[in-house]
């Protein structure tokens, strides 16, 4: 464990701590697959695994296929899922866009952000390119990780009340870090990889507060702009050495001084094993709420029709998400009454369940108070639904975190479930490759997958 | 002129304006050749020129070259300058590096900014793509200077003192606008785009202080993100219509917001025939200083072994440009005395004239000062030399802002000598189809000035 990097310097105020980036590319360009705990490379399997299905699924979305037919595929042998084959730099661009349009990407609580889909089209399209090993592959993506999770926790909650998206900003060091592992081969390298890539990290929130495509793009963006770092890198292409700390930086340019107070996060910790997988293709924050009420539903005989109100008691966050009246199915993504209404009505919340309308009725049943309580529940996700029949009958569920957090995680098999169920008729006996391809090519991995 | 759209709102403090991103659509949208005062059109000519020249030679320089050898030209047929064709996206993203890499392209003082390395990629490359005509090509680079401009003029001082580099974000939305207004027809389509582009703005001064060729990268980054969120809005992909003033938008995220205390600017004013045109291909902030030597060497007779001492008394920012070591040619870019003294010695301040070495023990003998009384002259760049020969004599010259800005403009001579001086060899009377080819798809002018 000699290798594993500590950055112990902590950012507080206008102090900033220095060598950031360096001692991040340390990292990165040391990181190989023995350094890494079992259970890292466990979840990075299982990451991988959830994003392949995401994103098969998110391929034939909207927001995908206008993509597709904006940029086009390209030419050359890089996957474009769900599509066939075009170029390296287009398929970071396209696969990013669709695993995270479905808003059913993994994330990390506490970097506030969904790593998955910004890192490994990086990692991919690298990997296809240069003939790395599926093990080459998997170290990358654990590299890639740790570089965004990482930023992400020294630059929240400040970054995020700015305005900014943490996923396109951080996704950015993130996809770099990935693409650099697999291309570069010193340490310079991949601090100028990253040095180029800070200097590309973008995304606003108020494309995901207006409920439109772009905040689809800012993975798609994040994986393209990383992998085109690294490459840039390799080619000798210089970028600043100080461009996390420094003081025209990110951390100065794009956080509230003060919104990092705590200790600084570390390197090294393997923050992978904390990201979270989703079941539900609506915001993380509502989760909790379903996950609730899909228990009471689970464990009680009842019809939509008898319900006469529904409470939902949670934290303040969840609670904002109060649209009634959604206009997009990106904004009905972003409600919770709306979402909770289509599971109550329905007994589920899959992706079609999202796009075959909804029913005003329903959630105007919904009512939604923020318990103070929960509000002291820190890095939780605390949710109480109460649903009071027309019978008088009462039922209630709590949940303080949603399903699929490291403390409650899907095992491979849910995750495989998740993938039939967005992906009806794949063969998903050819998943196994997953956990058994190491020493194959990443090409030959993706032919298998897509059933060659 | 009823169709000029100028927006009064105020952006000061926390309140910020509505409808800014929808009104710049408008303009955009609405704007034709017919509505731009002759002034405007003929300022934009001569920065395509301008850009031609700089972009040529740009072209084979290091960072291009690098950036061209790590993504390939890709395959179509959008002009990659100086080396063929290839892929649009590509060729925008490459002909913005070729165009700043040299510190040689236009700029606007106000704005803080340098417009044309990223408008008119990503105009040059949607035109070339759609077989727009060399007109509708114009009136694209007009819209695209208004609207980064507008942008750069909005945000700073606030936005640079953060640490963003102007040309890569406000860049972006210049390049949209120029863009869109080729490629989109509606206006809805045009906010899409500005949308989708300004949650891609980006670009951190770090990577120019620390001299790396990532600042080159942003004008390529900007270029082709604006060039892609056009393409993607033609293909009904959103964007957040509120994207500007919005309450997690770009101001709120990317400017300090006491940093914008004026008058807001307005758009329809025809920005672009503010744009400076630069002769030296060092930082703008020592022009003035250069310009007042290069007088004086034309003016006197005398050699460089002569001079005892060189004192230049100017305003803050120039003086601060100060490294009497710059490590890389970037650097020199950005140092006063090296650049100076090399003026000084060889009577000439060309490409190659930075690239062949400096004598340190000339720019030892400069000694710079900041003149409180130049601070009061807002807005101005002013800038005393003084040399002192070894004979006593004593020869000076002043200058309150250098050659080529709106007050003092280059000609069209002008602009084709500097062309002729970074591309010997290149057969200046093409340059005349500029003038001429109106009618013309921009895909024939292009084969015409690359000499077919």
């Amino acid at each position: 464990m000699g290798r594993f990097i500590t950055i112990t310097v902590i950012f507080k105020g206008n102090i900033v701590g220095s060598m950031m980036t360096r001692r991040l590319a340390e990292f990165v360009s040391s990181l190989s697959y023995s350094d890494i705990p079992p259970d890292a490379t466990e979840m990075a399997r299982l990451c991988f695994l959830d994003f392949l299905g995401v994103a098969l699924r998110g391929s034939s979305e909207m927001s995908g296929l206008m993509a597709l037919g904006a940029m086009g595929k390209g030419s050359g042998g890089a996957t474009i899922i769900g599509h066939g084959r075009g170029d390296t730099e287009r398929a970071a661009l396209l696969n990013g866009i669709f695993a995270h349009n479905l808003d059913l990407d993994d994330g990390h609580r506490g970097a506030q952000m969904h790593p998955g889909s910004c890192v490994i089209p990086a990692a991919l399209a690298a990997a296809e390119a240069t003939g790395a090993t599926f093990r080459d592959f998997i170290t990358a993506m654990v590299a890639g990780y740790e570089a965004a999770i990482f930023m992400g926790i020294l630059a929240n909650p400040g970054h995020r009340e700015l305005g900014f998206h943490t996923t396109g900003t951080c996704g950015t060091f993130g996809a770099a870090a990935a693409a650099s592992r697999i291309i570069c081969s010193d340490v310079d390298a991949v601090v100028n990889a990253l040095g180029i890539a800070g200097t590309q990290a973008a995304g606003l929130l108020e494309s995901d507060h207006a409920g439109t495509m772009a905040k689809h793009l800012h993975a798609g963006r994040a994986a393209q702009s990383g992998l085109i770092s690294a490459r840039l890198a390799f080619h000798g292409f210089t970028g600043a050495e100080s461009v996390i700390e420094g003081d025209e930086g990110f951390l100065r340019a794009m956080c509230r001084s003060d919104g990092y107070g705590g200790e600084a996060p570390e390197v090294g910790a393997f923050h992978i094993r904390n990201v979270y997988l989703k079941r539900y293709p609506v915001c993380r924050h509502l989760h909790s709420t379903l996950d609730a009420a899909a228990e009471i539903i689970r464990e009680n005989d009842f019809r939509a029709s008898e319900i006469e109100e529904v409470i939902v008691s949670t934290y303040r966050i969840a609670a904002e998400h109060d649209s009634y009246s959604p206009a997009t199915v990106e904004a009905v993504r972003q409600s919770l009454p709306v979402s909770l209404g289509i599971l109550l009505e329905g007994g589920e919340l899959r992706v079609e369940d999202l796009e075959g309308g909804f029913s005003p009725e329903m959630a105007s049943r919904i009512r939604i108070e923020v318990d103070p309580d929960m509000e002291e529940l820190r890095n939780m996700r605390p949710s109480r639904v109460t649903v009071r029949l027309r019978n008088g009958e009462v039922l209630t569920a709590y949940r303080e975190l949603p399903r699929g957090e490291p403390e409650e995680p899907y095992t491979w098999d849910d995750i495989v479930e998740k993938f039939r169920e967005l992906n009806p008729g794949y063969e998903t006996e050819r998943l196994e490759v997953i956990k058994e391809a190491d020493q194959e090519p990443v090409a030959e991995v993706m032919l298998e997958l897509s059933g060659r």
